[in-house]
């Protein structure tokens, strides 16, 4: 039969014991969370850091191109990496359900130790919380994250100015769609692969070739594309433009999107970045984008303009120009 | 009618933005959070830094004396202050059931604000979920903390050494018998009050006074005191001996133990600490302790053991001595 977790797995005594030794210990096994301290402790630099915390709650956990683990570290370390930090350590808080297969739990370690190797970062404390059945739905994984952003480095959507360039490092909608269409039981569930990656490595090689230039960084995960845009917009107080035909979307992310009455700009990315460049970096900085494996269809889709304050418009393939709003109300629960 | 969270509140949208710029701004309002950037971001010295995560999924949601967002708050500040950290900043990512009431999040918010402010901590980070009807029970919240341990302070259960005293913080079993008295009806639900507070400036205070005398620390939360002498006598191979007739417990809190079969050593605390200290040490601490709020009732309650090794045993009021094991199977759920 197989080993499934037991209510008394979260009550912090033997079984949650073993569990933390025989199973995250073991995935997870490094020398900062070996000690089971109340807290981690390691040794850090004087200087400017990065925190952030996200919970991600994706239906299914398991979907084409990742799960529900890859999905926690890679969101966490690219919300450092968007600050134009380098992420160091992570920490994973569990609420997992009774009855849930040790196993899958075990796959979901497996793909967080993964992710965290890819992205040079150490998951060093964590908790396990395990609630009847009916209390959640299967699994929650909350993942926090610390990082130290390398002196002299700026991003914030403060410094974005007339005349920027807006770049996104490769076609939206693959994540939405991708856990969308396995939720659905899709025809094209099987074709779009989730594009969850860590981006902190591509960056690093951004700022490296153009700090001053990365005035502004975001991952366009839940509300999409346009919602990162309008954050910026009105962050900025200015306007930005971007235009339909530049957008890099799939084929069958387009597809599928039409299918459903969805629209690309407006589902979850998971391994994108949007930046916004000074117009002189930019060339230099897209070309450095492409020579990385996670921006190799990066795109220039947009500028920005001085008004109308606060407002993303789009002009559509067809020569119309529309405003792109806010999300409003709910596009796909539960896709992060 | 009262305002409720909608799943619409979760999708990264209109409602979302209206939901943190209403709600958690307003209650949070500090200038780290205010941008609300994909990562908090501050000035940190170099030193050694302390970094946890809990899950906080108590049920019911408001107990005596608290409620989760108190609880999330206390638990986090605590782990840090364990490890002697002087807690700096905290994350705070919300899983909400749709329909929750709105003006229960303004309260949960204003208490974890309020403990927050009770520790000298501030909340910079955070995170909304929410999840259709039956995928969580009403909400569950994680909290992340970072802190820095002052230079020479290096607290482990390792340093425990045969003749250390063990010193209990206070009345044990008040949280989790609060919780149950809630949860179960009981009439001693009103005469019980969860102990739960911040014990960072306690620690601090234990520090000052005796830095080096302060071998381990720890909070007994889940599995309570018992569980975390086990992890002590486990961690430092060694045997710890206590007295029944020195552990202090409130009478309410024996009655209710008694009544429900349970035994107040496995039940969780969350506003208690343990201190293994050194023999000369001893009586410096239990006095600077008893003149702190969450430290009046301190007592000495036993004594650190060459052996038998990694085993906790207690002699009873009787006279009698019994092992006392880690907690086996799940005595209480949900209580943190």
């Amino acid at each position: 039969m197989e080993r499934r977790i037991l209510l008394a797995h979260g009550s912090g005594g033997k079984l949650t014991h073993s569990l933390i030794k025989d199973l995250f210990l073991k995935e997870l096994k490094n020398p900062i969370l070996e000690p089971l301290g109340d807290s981690a402790t390691f040794e850090i630099d004087r200087g400017r850091m990065a925190f952030t915390t996200d919970s991600y709650v994706v239906d299914p956990i398991f979907f084409p191109g990742g799960d529900i683990g890859r999905l926690a570290v890679c969101g966490t370390v690219n919300d450092l990496a968007m600050s134009g930090a380098r992420p160091l350590y992570l920490s994973a808080s569990f609420v997992i359900e009774e009855g849930f297969l040790e196993s899958d739990l075990r796959s979901i370690l497996h793909s967080m130790i993964q992710a965290a190797d890819e992205a040079g970062a150490k998951i060093v404390c964590g908790d396990t919380k395990v609630v009847g059945r009916g209390s959640v739905d299967k699994i929650f994984i909350t993942t926090s994250g610390v990082g130290l952003i390398p002196e002299g480095v700026d991003i914030t959507p403060l410094k974005i100015e007339v005349g920027d360039q807006v770049i996104v490092s490769g076609c939206i909608g693959d994540h939405g769609m991708a856990v969308l269409g396995m939720r659905a039981g899709f025809e094209f569930s099987s074709e779009i692969i989730s594009d969850v990656a860590p981006l902190n490595h591509l960056v690093a090689k951004m700022l490296a070739e153009a700090k001053d230039g990365v005035h502004a960084l975001r991952d366009p995960t839940r509300g999409g594309l346009a919602t990162t845009l309008n954050e910026f917009a009105q962050a900025s107080s200015l306007g930005i433009k971007i235009y339909e035909d530049k957008i890099p979307v799939q084929d069958e992310v387009r597809g599928a999107c039409e299918l459903l009455g969805l629209d690309p700009l407006y589902v979850a990315n998971e391994g994108k970045l949007v930046a916004v460049t000074s117009k002189n970096s930019t060339q230099v900085l897209l070309t450095c984008m492409r020579k990385n494996t996670h921006g190799q269809k990066a795109e220039i889709i947009g500028e920005v303009t001085s008004g109308p304050r606060g407002i993303v418009s789009i002009t559509t393939r067809i020569g119309g120009t529309r405003i792109v709003d806010m999300l409003t109300g709910e596009q796909l629960p539960r896709i992060c």
